[in-house]
């Protein structure tokens, strides 16, 4: 069967937002809950105090992020929550007061659509939260709830807030703030359909699921895309996978994941030895041990067999999230190196997904700390922001970089270079991410020497990258720690 | 100042709902959850069991009200939560999905409307539940949470579900499944106003307020009357307070209260020892010892003196509730009595209701008893149904029962006479609520005897009473626990 997946998608550059930390628009000045007791905005976040930040800020900074080029955003969960990240759902038909509201999603909406940026929601279907009505009915009333077949009730009495008593019910991880959901209850099954009907129908773009993998129940995620795909046949729909995501990208069910195997290998190449390990959390995530050129062109060859193109074109690419350190912290401030991985993100097949505030030059250790507030003007790196606006502005231009073959030149110690085509249109792109000058020489059958324009890069990253004709072909010269990427006309 | 109440009040006839138990809809069968674990709906309730009554069940049984005479409802709690009761609101906004959601409200407001049939809801503003999102969240974020205020928190850490801790923070009545609102915050102030006008906003025809009394905020329900009577002057404010009503029915509160103080002398006069007091509860509701015609006439001309006139037109009166033993199980069984208790309701100034069930002869001790599920047609007590259709057919008929002054006529041991007057329209009403004949003579000073219509009652419950014109006036011989309204044209 043929896999379609949406066209917007391979041409998007994504924005990663978690609402709590972005923005705090003045517009929530109306809202009902006009003094709540917020942390300071300046403080260091903590796990769970809330700063306050809504949806009216992300309006507010819609011209800044069209300005850079950003045409789509995904925001971490927004459905009422009593947690600042709102992974534990207490009600999936309303938008949290604290973020202004099911009135402050339709403004953004209203107002990205108008900009033609589209919105992707968090869809946090595996668990609910201790405060869900339908769990909460359950710690209320015990056995005559009319809801037990809800979650999983192993025993009674519950103890839902006392952990020294067991729990008696299944939580995720083993979490009991997060029961989990009987998926194979079919009313459970439907109310969890009608969800993601209800808010696509309300105009969002898409759905990024959390923890997909671990809903068993048959089918679910095949009915899930039928469904919300006969409301938007242009709704994207992407998991949160980290492990290898073959089962769920077959086309039947999502368009992509959140592409951490393609984020593992970059790393490992573009980051290297200098990756701090300690702000590494969890055995599921490993953007070490470091990668020669070669080894890295390996498990990107591997990962873009593994999938259909299709799917290959609308994953989504990251390399850091609020799961994870940010980048720069996890190279200990290299910025050279970050650029790296970001021009090879920014040339990858499938849509690259800023995480809100990296384009400033924002750190962040590992949860709670990579969740930070977006920085006041006067604390931008602004030449880290010229960097993304540049490499965003270049993946626009060039149509390869969205829908192009990936084909890898040649490796050589820590020198990469690959290309994408196009149609008439090809780029290659060179990285050398090691502390050494890397030469390399590419013959006429590897490419098509006539048509390179050797006089200027059409994007440079740190160290000059050049090349001269000789006998042999082509040689290519690149600085430590650069990149850069030439047009083949 | 003018005191101005609801003229639809004062013509009405309510019927209270408790939703779990009156009837399932057939039309729930589109609602997500289509599989709740319910109590058989035969089986006494219980506690905590639900029976999964629903609102599309109330839609359907408006003909039947209709054709009983009823002009309006009072529904016991509706908005979600997690008790059968539904007074532990967990979210105004929406109607509990048991009851069909949202959608069945609105249905129920179409539908009662075009009956010319008002609809009041239940507004539970002084503490909310567990389970409600906002003092939810303090449970998950303990003093991170933005809410602290808007509940009375005394220490850390909070016990909401274990009993054997001190639960930390103020509950009504001390229970722990309903967390105090602090209607001091104005954040919690404005959001219950919010709610307030929401749903007055939405078509319903009132509030009934549950323990408005305990609500202590300077001006908060003349606020509350201010805002909702500014989007629907006509709506009814009817409190629930079962003592001395008089600091809120001063015409800047409430149109009326529950009028369990005209409940109490009524009883007491109508059951008198034939009150079986096992089926009390609590202190500060006494229908009893039993009071003499001339006892119960004292306490009457009190309570009608006690507030303005605008008032006791809009009082709601009844004869019981979900909060106390039916009044036939009280009266152990005799009807006659308690057709007499209906007899003076109805004729009473204020509007009467009647508790859904009584009206076919439902029995119940006290909760939850007295909250059994509405009887099959089969079980009906046709005799009963039938004189609540006459006597509520008498209440539409005279204006002077919705409108006319209220006099005492007669008193003599447990026979007691009065007149409503309106205009030209005058009725007398004879009640003989004990076990022997009584003859009464009302001379021409107290009422003007040409004008009486000797010749046949326009209504009589039980034994017959007889009028005869002697050398004194007129001679009223009532028979034993017998009543009778006599037209006076």
């Amino acid at each position: 069967t043929m896999v379609t997946t949406p066209d917007w998608v391979k041409k998007a550059v994504f924005y990663q937002i978690f609402p709590d930390r972005f923005a705090i628009g003045q517009q929530q000045a109306i809202a009902v809950a006009q003094q709540p007791k917020l942390e300071p905005w300046e403080a260091p976040p903590t796990v769970q105090g809330y700063k306050g930040g809504n949806l009216w800020g992300v309006i507010e900074h819609l011209d800044y992020l069209q300005d850079s080029g950003i045409t789509a955003l995904y925001l971490t969960p927004i459905f009422q929550s009593a947690c600042n990240h709102r992974y534990h759902t207490h009600d999936y038909y309303q938008v949290d007061p604290l973020l202004g509201g099911n009135e402050a999603l339709q403004a953004l909406l209203t107002q990205a659509h108008r900009r033609e940026m589209k919105v992707v929601l968090d869809g946090v279907f595996n668990h609910a939260s201790r405060g869900f009505y339908f769990f909460n009915d359950i710690l209320e009333n015990g056995p005559h709830s009319p809801w037990l077949d809800w979650f999983h009730i192993e025993d009674w009495p519950l103890s839902a807030y006392d952990g020294s008593l067991p729990a008696n019910y299944r939580g995720w991880v083993d979490l009991r703030a997060l029961p989990q959901f009987n998926h194979d209850h079919p009313d459970v099954r439907e109310y969890l359909m009608r969800v993601g009907e209800y808010w696509i129908a309300q105009g969002i773009d898409g759905w990024r699921l959390d923890v997909p993998d671990c809903v068993k129940a048959e089918g679910f995620w095949q009915e899930f895309r039928c469904r919300v795909k006969a409301i938007n046949p242009e709704a994207y729909i992407v998991g949160e996978i980290w492990c290898d995501a073959s089962p769920w990208l077959a086309g039947d069910q999502f368009d992509g994941v959140m592409n951490y195997r393609f984020t593992e290998p970059t790393v490992a190449f573009a980051i290297g030895d200098r990756l701090q390990k300690e702000h590494l959390r969890g055995e599921e995530y490993r953007p070490y041990p470091a990668l020669t050129a070669e080894a890295y062109g390996e498990r990107i060859s591997q990962l873009l067999q593994q999938h259909p193109w299709e799917i290959q074109l609308t994953q989504l690419n990251l390399l850091n999230s609020h799961d994870t350190a940010r980048l720069l912290t996890l190279a200990n401030g290299d910025r050279p190196s970050v650029n790296l991985a970001l021009l090879l993100m920014f040339t990858f097949p499938g849509a690259p997904c800023v995480y809100y505030g990296d384009e400033v030059g924002l750190p962040g250790e590992a949860d709670p700390d990579c969740r930070r507030v977006f920085p006041a003007k006067t604390d931008w790196d602004l030449d880290c922001w010229e960097f993304y606006r540049q490499l965003i502005a270049l993946r626009h231009r060039y149509q390869c970089l969205q829908l192009g073959d990936y084909k890898i030149i040649a490796t050589a110690g820590m020198g990469y270079v690959f290309q994408r085509q196009y149609g008439d249109e090809t780029l290659m792109v060179a990285v050398n991410s090691g502390d050494n000058i890397i030469e390399i020489i590419l013959s006429p059958d590897i490419i098509n020497l006539d048509k390179i324009d050797i006089a200027e890069p059409v994007f440079s990253a740190n160290g000059e990258t050049v090349i001269d004709r000789n006998t042999a072909g082509l040689l290519l010269t690149m600085a430590p720690q650069s990149g850069a990427a030439f047009a083949i006309i």
